[in-house]
């Protein structure tokens, strides 16, 4: 369907056309945009298709934005909350229907406050990572959740996003100490707050509510962030091993040697890290010969070298004590950006080899060599053809289980795979079908099939609580 | 009352005979306590008075306590569950009527598993945070939650307790993985899981939920607890400084030059300090002058002395660049045992001068110093007598400001100072009135008098729906 045609049919019988006009006049031309080419880069997924926008209304404040919600749930509208569009389960884009609208709070950038002193920040839902980190800079603080993209702050919380420094930090819900958002019942009501608190134990908790929901329960508008001291050193290399198995030995000894200047601990597939190596210019190997599994690990320091402690030899030294593992084949300490590199270049050397199919799962960290082993062999079972380039925060037990089948892979064969690799993954190893991409329309039907009764009926009570008509969002969690 | 004469004479006419019979026939005498001596012991509150319960049960597994649920809500009972009962708001603590039961998770210790490579501990709610130290600790591991009392594992769950080392590890919030637990509607239903899983963004997550609501809205079985390596070296110091501010100060430039090291900063003020070394058989002063402020600064580390790591040479590094500080008057580094002695003897030397009346407040790390000077001024003004002893986790914006008053001084004077203490730390410094030891009987009218109606629409949506006849102990978030 052309959707700038949908667009004026629409249009024409619309029963919203008052709302369209006091939108339009509290708003101004860059808070209502109505055209189809202004609409479509609101429209596009990051990776699963397109969906059709009624209009995309970019309220600039939370009051502004409250209005908004209040103006759109009275006219019947329902709407999906939208940030920077990075998500990868289709939670921010509006379906096919044309009838739904975006609320982007692409606008939405009236605070991003530094308090060096409470070492946090409060952040309008607009701000992204990388704004964040570059005013925190200034104090030598920093926001340590670390990812490919670079999401807005709201969208971060409703994602509760992980990424691959979890394992020395935590994810977006253990550095968010307040989350302040609109409801959708009663329209426009303003909840939570903006508070640096760090301890504040008193009850039901809007900021725990709303992360990590995508968005069904309210517009998050500010979130304040814990930061950290920046880190003044860091050390990293890569291990070449026999087995997953062999990975997490190392895992435990470099835990328990090296503690808290763990930072990273991720793993790749033989396969994944070729494929980055092949993929990146000027780059070469950096094992004579390609090993079936490999980890990227790092340590970091806000201490600076200065003071008498030196990063790179406390983790040589132990590198050391490593070497004659059984199942230790080499191991390369080299610059960690450079190594970083090969690891960040994964994701899209894998999609140039073909046509992609992608899992985000997750399983307990003792599982997971067990975990990964059986998924092999289900893939192999399922589809012949299929390359498994996984990779993924071995640290935290995740695995980004993305695998490159021949292009005439039947559609069916991939959903017949995706169900079984769920259920395997849910079922026989008590593990996640969405370890940190969330729930959206993408993988909905999965939720439900995993979801047991007594959560789905406290989500579906909290559904009816705070949005009586279904008009927020797009994802339904009873 | 006589609580015996009380008990006979409910029993006399008691509805829930048939109960009784049931639970001591499939409980066994262990399981079912109702002689007023037996009972006594559960009646206590750690801190506020005594509550007289219809009876004790004991479940000793997931399974029978289900079925306790179950029988209880069947006839109509109500029921407060109690752990170690060391809370300090009374909400494990049954109320005075006589009628209400109590289920203990004392005998509720089915599991206590680590797994080391995970990281990880499925504990059951009724064994102790010791207990789990002891167990982690063969594997090199600690749960690092600090705290002064020993609670029940499903206690710390429902209070989401803080402790002096939240500045370094967070609180039970940022380290529990899952929560099990048991429902009063529908009557004894399972919810959540024991999964060990780091990364698991599937939705509503009852782990939320049941953390820190005070068992509002079910009962925690089993909680899978993050782990931590133990730590291998520590070192400490006692800082006298003439205000809070400077004591601020020192916290950003403690923080940004020891970054991930810095495990604690407990504050006190100079009367706290005298207090505790006065009561403290056999200890000197560490300052020839008792200071107006101090500050009880610690580094640990996971990493050993052996790797080349000395954090007591950083810290003696550090120190000397604070010396000459305005404000900075003196430092003491010594044993980090004998610190800490000083640090936990504070509440009860506190409690030994006279009356003493308690605060557990908090405020954001950039607005302490001044709300500390508006409550000792507030305080002097409300009851002359008053002598502030106030110490506490200044890392975290948390104070203990606790007071001792004359003995003379009168009950509506002491409600009076609560009523506008609060209001100040909440209203005027945006601060909580409940830091980390929660919500029960003892505070929830404040609860009530400072929480948002939206908050609480939405727990009474999930109080009608987890627990439509209100059975289920003794804390309403409506």
């Amino acid at each position: 369907m052309n959707s700038e045609t949908h667009h004026s049919s629409v249009a024409a019988q619309a029963p919203d056309h008052g709302l369209i006009d006091r939108l339009a006049s509290r708003l101004g031309v860059q808070g209502l945009l109505t055209d189809a080419g202004d609409k479509a880069p609101f429209e596009a997924s990051a990776r699963h298709g397109r969906g059709i926008a009624r209009a995309v209304v970019r309220p600039a404040s939370a009051e502004e934005l409250a209005w908004v919600v209040q103006e759109l749930v009275g006219a019947d509208a329902s709407f999906v909350v939208q940030g920077a569009a990075t998500g990868l389960v289709g939670a921010a884009t509006p379906s096919g229907s044309g009838t739904q609208w975006v609320l982007s709070t692409q606008r939405l950038r009236d605070r991003l406050e530094i308090d060096p002193v409470n070492r946090s920040a409060v952040v309008a839902a607009g701000y992204r990572l990388s704004d964040v980190n570059r005013a925190a800079a200034e104090h030598g603080l920093t926001f340590p959740i670390d990812l490919g993209a670079d999401p807005s702050i709201g969208g971060m919380a409703a994602t509760n996003t992980g990424g691959s420094r979890l394992i020395r930090y935590g994810g977006v819900r253990e550095n968010v100490l307040a989350i302040a958002g609109v409801l959708a019942n009663p329209p426009g009501a303003r909840v939570g707050s903006t508070r640096g608190l760090r301890k504040n134990n008193t009850g039901l908790d809007w900021t725990q509510l709303m992360t990590g929901t995508f968005g069904a329960f309210g517009v998050v508008t500010h979130a304040t962030l814990k930061l950290h001291p920046v880190q003044r050193q860091t050390a990293a290399a890569l291990v070449a091993v026999d087995s997953a198995e062999v990975a997490m030995e190392i895992l435990c000894s470099f835990e328990d040697a090296l503690g808290e200047f763990v930072s990273a601990f991720e793993g790749m597939s033989g396969s994944a890290l070729t494929a980055a190596v092949e993929h990146l210019p000027g780059v070469s190997a950096p094992f004579p010969v390609a090993p079936p599994y490999a980890v990227l690990l790092e340590v970091s320091s806000a201490v600076s070298k200065a003071s008498g402690l030196d990063l790179e030899s406390i983790l040589m030294g132990w590198l050391e004590t490593q070497i004659e593992r059984p199942g230790m084949l080499d191991a390369v300490v080299d610059k960690p950006e450079r190594l970083w590199r090969i690891r960040h270049a994964i994701s899209e050397s894998v999609q140039a080899l073909g046509k992609l199919v992608a899992f985000d799962v997750s399983v307990s960290r003792s599982r997971f060599a067990a975990f990964r082993a059986c998924s092999v062999e289900l893939i192999a079972a399922e589809v012949a053809s299929a390359l498994v380039c996984d990779f993924g925060h071995l640290g935290d037990g995740g695995v980004h289980l993305n695998i490159v089948v021949a292009p005439e892979t039947s559609v069916d064969a991939i959903v017949r795979l995706r169900s079984k690799l769920y259920q395997v993954v849910v079922e026989e190893f008590d593990g996640s079908f969405s370890a940190e991409h969330g729930v959206g329309p993408y993988n909905q039907a999965f939720y439900r099939c995993f979801t047991d009764q007594p959560t789905r009926a406290l989500a579906g009570a909290l559904h009816a609580q705070l949005d009586p008509q279904g008009r927020l969002g797009n994802v339904r969690l009873d």
